[in-house]
């Protein structure tokens, strides 16, 4: 099973304002950035409270059949879902990482600022693609966090487009597993 | 007068870990990123305190004839220095920025993470080339800080090198001066 991070960020590095909106990535919506290409090789999403709000709010439910965890040890309210697969699930990364495989997904999207921050504490994201949206804001929810140690990564590709967006992908090349100390 | 900004970065936006070493930059070191270029281009130099004493401690003093300026409303000890040409100066960006411009200097390279973030405020950086190094370090020294308010950005041109760095850089293309407010 792989787990993969696919998110857009202002050049300082923040993946939302501080009042969660995100205006600020959406410069280059006309031009396709590779999501589709993306998601189409996903089978399940594992995504915070928050990012499950967000995309409650959109017109659409956005990821079709893909299985979608939603990470919280509050009660959440699926009722307004419409057409999705959607459960909750809480515990630590490594267990949610265990529950998935067991379940023969292949290749999970870990997304939202603070489940991207504890897998990747835990050791558990493979590939991490950034794309770079031209402009700072100075201030607001940060894609990384604090880290056990540095993390090696190895560079895959770099695209470049019109609208000014620069897109890396990585691959997590070394990463002790903190729950495994 | 252009004002440039040349740095590298861990992948999570760190110029240094926070005390200062920067051994995570070194990963690409054996190949040339374009430094040599830059700095052919660049006729004086504003540095931080911190900087300053960083660059005292190299073998050589590598910015050659060039002009260098340390900002420091401190006293400074420039004996030890050999070879370079150095003054101090004090004061809001704006003031640096005129007192060279008046010296008929064409290029500045500002350097240093609090003498960075200070120029960008103020609106006053036209030229942001960061160097990406395939590794997140957690915590540190960060590139960027608050802003006044959003700072657009232009791509101009991204480079990919063998050792894993990407290079990207920007023209600052809107900024409200905030001195002049």
């Amino acid at each position: 099973m792989m787990t993969s991070v696919f998110v857009g960020t202002s050049v300082d590095g923040f993946i939302a304002r501080r009042n969660g909106t995100y205006d600020f990535l959406s410069v280059g919506e006309n031009e396709p950035h590779g999501y589709d290409e993306f998601i189409a090789s996903v089978d399940a999403l594992v995504i915070g409270r928050k990012t499950f709000e967000t995309v409650l709010a959109f017109p659409e439910w956005p990821y079709g059949e893909r299985q979608v965890v939603v990470l919280s040890s509050q009660p959440l309210d699926f009722s307004t879902v419409r057409g999705g697969r959607i459960e909750q699930m809480s515990g630590a990364p490594s267990e949610i990482c265990s529950r998935l495989s067991a379940r023969a997904f292949k290749h999970i999207y870990v997304d939202g600022g603070i489940t991207v921050q504890g897998f990747l504490r835990a050791g558990l994201i493979q590939r991490i693609t950034i794309t770079r949206v031209p402009v700072l804001i100075g201030d607001g929810i940060p894609l990384f966090g604090l880290l056990p140690h540095d993390v090696q990564l190895r560079h895959i590709a770099t695209k470049t487009y019109a609208d000014g967006m620069v897109k890396t992908e990585y691959e997590v090349i070394s990463q002790l597993r903190a729950d495994s100390r």
